[in-house]
């Protein structure tokens, strides 16, 4: 299956704990902002939100394997592709490689948010994949 | 002067850099904790915001000392007191301490967002002193 | 199952994003801190490493899923409990709770990383379990 | 002054706090990042501390302004000079612009941390500057 979307990232000093690798979280954040950058591409999260009526892509799930430890300067790339379009919930899944090789991998499942009374349900997400074309 | 507020923080893990120190841009992130904090005690930050008719409690500038490391599990204690109300300009001076020994300190200036046009604005601060009582 | 450890925490409004509930990677930093804060009881992860020849006791992989959003001042609790310890991989599960209701849970895969040749492997986790008496 | 180095950066949906602009602590990540990414080009902070007998070129203070605000995608520059070699403090200076226009500025005063007896203290900084070329 064929990315649907990747970026390039140089792993940062700061991304790193004591034992001199990336703290894990970040690598969740990584995942985050691939997905975000993807939607950029489609005019941004916040204008796909506001012309859906939703209050964000958010998350129901995720979770990651953790392969091979990445360091502060190493120039990883992380691609998204689409595992699963169902009816209220969307997996991606996303892969972390460093010279080829893959660092991580991991998956994200999430909602179209939509207000409802006080709270917020997930709501159809046929309208998001016609508008992304995927 | 006596402090407004204080917070207690024991350091993680995550907080902290391969030098095996806290990586800086966190104690920026503890001052700003502290001050939410504090606002907490006066329905926190959006409430107040809300009321003043302000889009947030935003940051003209920031600056830093950083006089011992911190480390992984430190118990830390970080204070804060009003050192300028100007019209426009409220400075915020932060202490960090670890075992009553002064680790780091800094300030903030922050000014009262106004949506104004198209952009924002400093706001008088005279109504959220008077809201704050101090 | 009775919680090993647990922290108190109150949501910072830098832990939140432009939606305004906590950004997802944060979940899996506070996962981390309640485990480091645990260890803390023991000497913490630094010294406890040293003890037992390890680099650290680094991640295989996390999971969690997200039921309800946290936002800025919420007060919330972190809990774990071993769910497995396995020859060479301890499986910790997570809750996250704000007044009784679950908002998270998770767990995560944690191996003890020893040093073999150029890479790491995962060690035998007798020795850890008999240190921290679970 | 022409700066020594400079990095390409998109604002992610994660470093944005719930007023929707960059949470200020990020914004020193990037200044830190920069610094790092220009060290790379000389081996590394890593390579450069242990050719130095150094544990770190860390921090004894920063301070920034905040001039416009920046949110999620937007396309930013950071770029480093040297504005000050000390014999033991160096300051660099750094300017984040978005289409070519100033949204903040800052600096940052870091030494050469060398271990002496049981802390640090601040190197003579001549032969990191010979090793740099500046």
């Amino acid at each position: 299956m064929s990315a649907l979307h990747s970026i390039q990232h140089r792993v940062t000093f700061g991304e790193c704990d004591p034992a001199g690798i990336v703290f894990y979280p970040n690598i969740y954040g990584w995942f985050d902002r691939c997905f975000h950058d993807w939607l950029a591409g489609f005019g941004g999260h916040q204008a796909l939100c506001r012309e859906l009526g939703a209050v964000g892509m958010g998350l129901m799930g995720s979770e990651a394997a953790f392969r091979r430890p990445m360091r502060p300067n190493d120039r990883i790339e992380i691609a998204v592709t689409a595992r699963d379009w169902g009816r209220k919930a969307l997996v991606l899944e996303y892969t972390v490689t460093l010279d080829g090789a893959v660092t991580a991998t991991g998956t994200e499942t999430r909602g179209l948010f939509i207000p409802a009374g006080t709270g917020i349900s997930a709501g159809d997400l046929a309208p998001l994949r016609a508008r992304l074309g995927v």
